[in-house]
């Protein structure tokens, strides 16, 4: 068989059967060979940055790699923004780049480049397939890096020759490597802590988000008194009703600082030491109070479940004291549409096991609060901050769980970043609503021109963070899109379509106009 | 004043006064002093490909840099493919890339990531900013830099930090390095080689493409008997009644196989030596034939107008005998739509100055042949393959040319990965009419699954090529980027919509419904 075919092959033996694609010529046996592997499912994306976040949010779901697909260095550029995302999410994707036929590098031709570094911004891991006879292993050792621990974007370069050459075989991934448990001395040094009698916070993140590490963290901030806290972006949070209660750490270091205030010990469980997004003059970074303790339980190349088992059984607790969210549902308002009158709507409609692709920004602020009693569902972050990730992320979400609604709840200013996603929704059937958020600013940026104490800002300065003159249409873009959309400016017109969308199958965008909090 | 407002002066002190914009919050100082520095012309794009095509599009218009302002790595890839496209255009672009401040970088934040790696990609210059004292020189360092020769993507990376604190000053740009001119024995070994009475060709590309050296050029090629012959894809070629005839070669390398077929000598006048686009299994990837003596009159490096004064003396020619392009007006064709009527309709219509953003692809294949006799005009090409340059090229033309129309000749696969120009050319009043061509497919990977030698493709390989399913609509999209358009698909509707929108001043999207050739 042909380099292609045992790409495909090692890919779908390992499980790896998506793949989400933007190819150009140098893929092209990569493309005719999907007929000869019919295990892969592949998805055609019209922009590289739909691909790479949708093989996020695909992996954020199923817990395992998608592959993408794309050309050349110019098509890993325009994947390499939702790429960093992955990284931060710490999410497993096997990122293969097509490039030219090696004998063709030499000649310089118009699209080459040196794909490599761009590569290298987001995966420890590239490798650039050689010959057929290896290709098989070459992909193989891919996809178990990918895996890490930690889970990250794991770069193949495959030539084109490669790809058309004969002699290929499909080879077995290896197991990834195992993850890692804590020494006993860190446990111990964290039970004194929880046991000191002095303010304490366990600090979730990664894999601490969901699941019985969840549940376990929750027991264990519970029968010690401590507070259970959360990373301010998690790749993927689980909650709602029957879920422990989980307060996300605040986007503004302002507010984070005062959520952390008075800590003498802060427990990392699959978390980062809390740092603000970005600098301010004169004002810290590292928001971790002065005086307090942070203890590693685990990073993001641990078994954060199997630690905390250990620091559990320590401590004597169970996973009976695990809090629940209570369900409650609020009435729904009528009225204007506001940021909190959105949310609260949602949070009344928000349906049982819905998946939340959040790229709200500052529009969004109310939402969790206000889905904090929903039925149960999962909440997708914008893990690296680079805007664009939230409709490439529903994508990925969809495909990999064709049974759940899923929300996209979406910024006007980062949905335009990649709103290609919503015709892959269309070809791929998705059951997504997209909620655009539209206040006509990049709202975050006017919050931020004078958090970093530049002056207020003048016409100029305030016209580059404007999103009006003219005014977008997100209805008519959804519809060039083949997507069927309505727009809202009232609570009780908000509630009606968010209804008739979540009932109706496929994908639909609700336009909902909001004014700015800022 | 701070580091933003040195910043900002250096630049428009040294020309450099326009500048196309995706800011975040590292940038928000920069942003403030563009109130402080109105000589400073900022256009904002919604997606940071856009605003980099952009600053290509003016750099070939305008023969002088434009900035960009991109937002950490992220956004810096975002706008890598247009810079890859910039970078094969030789086209001057200060690339300046915020980034964290420095006291920030140690606690890897969410959006920190390696920027320099990415910049590598595209600039061979990249600088680090360090301090406000040296701001100024590094961004005077950097305008000359991206001035070459080669005219090049110069990449300065600005922290926060820099921008925000006092202490700076601005500084003046070095004037570019000077470009080189042919040692002797190169003009005599092509003059030779010219008088030789076997068969010759100029193969002009980069600057040779236009103003006096490709009067020149055709000078030299009309009174020794070579052929005058144009690269594939040239950045900017001078074209239509008036000027020299040139034709180029083709993108089929088998078809430019036949164009460069039986030549004993090919004399290179700013142009490399040809090189298929892609190597295809058992083809060779070096175009010039067996036996061809290739010569290098002038590279990118070169002044190429001096290097054909040397040559045009040397064998006593003058620029009288320069070919002219007759003018010649085709009837306006009618009936179904077709790419060869509706390449007609172009020629009959192209107004006199205009200006050709020609990502037309495969439907695009007719167009130079029937706008060759049309009024003076010029024609900027897909410089580096990566598609998703022609709108936002056609947005940084119509920026630095306001009193001239231009047409973005754009297939609608390519269209969609920049379409957020259209909101540009909007908010900016530019008159530009766009031409989608749409056909649903990217026909370009059809023929080319075909000519790797892939077998013929089944369904889910061809699905991968297909633009429909759903269908995409460009009048609702460019309606939602406060655009007016109009669909046609006869070839007279196509001549009133193209009339209306070269009458009325600002944006206008045709959405013309045209047959695939393959």
């Amino acid at each position: 068989m042909n380099g292609a075919r045992a790409v495909l092959q090692t890919l779908v033996d390992a499980g790896v059967d998506t793949c989400f694609m933007n190819p150009g010529t140098s893929e092209m046996h990569f493309v005719a060979a999907l007929d000869d592997v019919p295990a892969m499912r592949s998805t055609l994306a019209l922009f590289e940055g739909v691909a790479t976040g949708a093989a996020d949010g695909y992996a954020r779901m199923a817990r395992r790699p998608a592959a993408t697909l794309l050309h050349l260095g110019p098509g890993l550029g325009n994947g390499v923004a939702n790429l960093h995302n992955a990284r931060r999410a710490a999410s497993p994707v096997v990122n293969i780049v097509g490039d030219h036929a090696q004998t063709h590098h030499r000649y310089d031709a118009p699209l080459e480049s040196d794909i490599e570094t761009v590569a290298r911004n987001v995966s420890r891991f590239v490798r650039r397939a050689t010959q057929p006879a290896t290709v098989g292993i070459d992909v193989a050792d891919t996809i178990a890096a990918s895996q890490g621990p930690p889970g990250q974007v794991a770069t193949l370069v495959l030539p084109a020759d490669v790809s058309w050459s004969e002699g290929a075989a499909p080879a077995i991934a290896p197991p990834p490597r195992a993850a890692t448990v804590p020494a006993p001395h860190t446990i111990a040094e964290i039970t004194a802590a929880l046991r000191s009698g002095t303010p304490c916070a366990l600090l979730v993140g990664g894999s601490g988000c969901a699941g019985r590490a969840l549940t376990l963290a929750s027991a264990v901030a519970e029968s010690t008194g401590a507070r259970l806290l959360a990373e301010t972006f998690p790749a993927r949070l689980e909650r709602g009703a029957g879920r422990p209660p989980v307060e996300r750490l605040a986007y503004l270091a302002e507010l984070a600082v005062s959520q952390l205030d008075g800590l003498a010990h802060l427990v990392l469980v699959g978390a980062r030491s809390p740092v603000s997004f970005f600098a301010y003059p004169g004002k810290p970074s590292d928001l971790v109070p002065a005086g307090c303790h942070v203890h590693h339980l685990g990073d993001e190349t641990t078994d954060v479940e199997a630690a905390l088992d250990i620091l559990a059984g320590e401590l004597g607790v169970t996973e009976q004291s695990c809090r629940h969210q209570q369900h409650e549902v609020p009435g729904l308002p009528d009225g204007a549409l506001t940021a909190q009158s959105l949310a609260v709507v949602l949070g009344a409609l928000l349906p049982e096991g819905a998946i939340v692709s959040d790229e709200g920004n500052t529009l969004g602020l109310f939402a969790p609060g206000a889905t904090a009693c929903s039925p149960p569902h999962d909440w997708l972050c914008l893990a690296g901050g680079a805007i664009g990730q939230g409709l490439p992320v529903a994508v990925g979400a969809a495909t990999a769980c064709p049974d759940r609604p899923v929300i996209a709840f979406e910024a006007d200013g980062s949905a335009l970043y990649t709103l290609q996603s919503w015709w892959t929704m269309a070809r791929s059937g998705l059951d997504v609503t997209t909620v655009v958020l539209r206040n006509g600013s990049y709202a975050v940026l006017n919050m931020e021109l004078q958090r970093v104490g530049a002056h207020a800002g003048g016409p100029a300065a305030k016209r580059m963070l404007d999103l009006t003159d003219p005014d977008l249409d997100f209805v008519a873009l959804a519809a060039g899109m083949g997507v069927p959309g309505e727009k809202v400016d009232t609570a009780d017109g908000f509630a009606v379509a968010l209804r008739r969308a979540l009932a109706a199958p496929g994908p639909r965008v609700i336009e909902a106009i909001v004014p700015s909090l800022v």
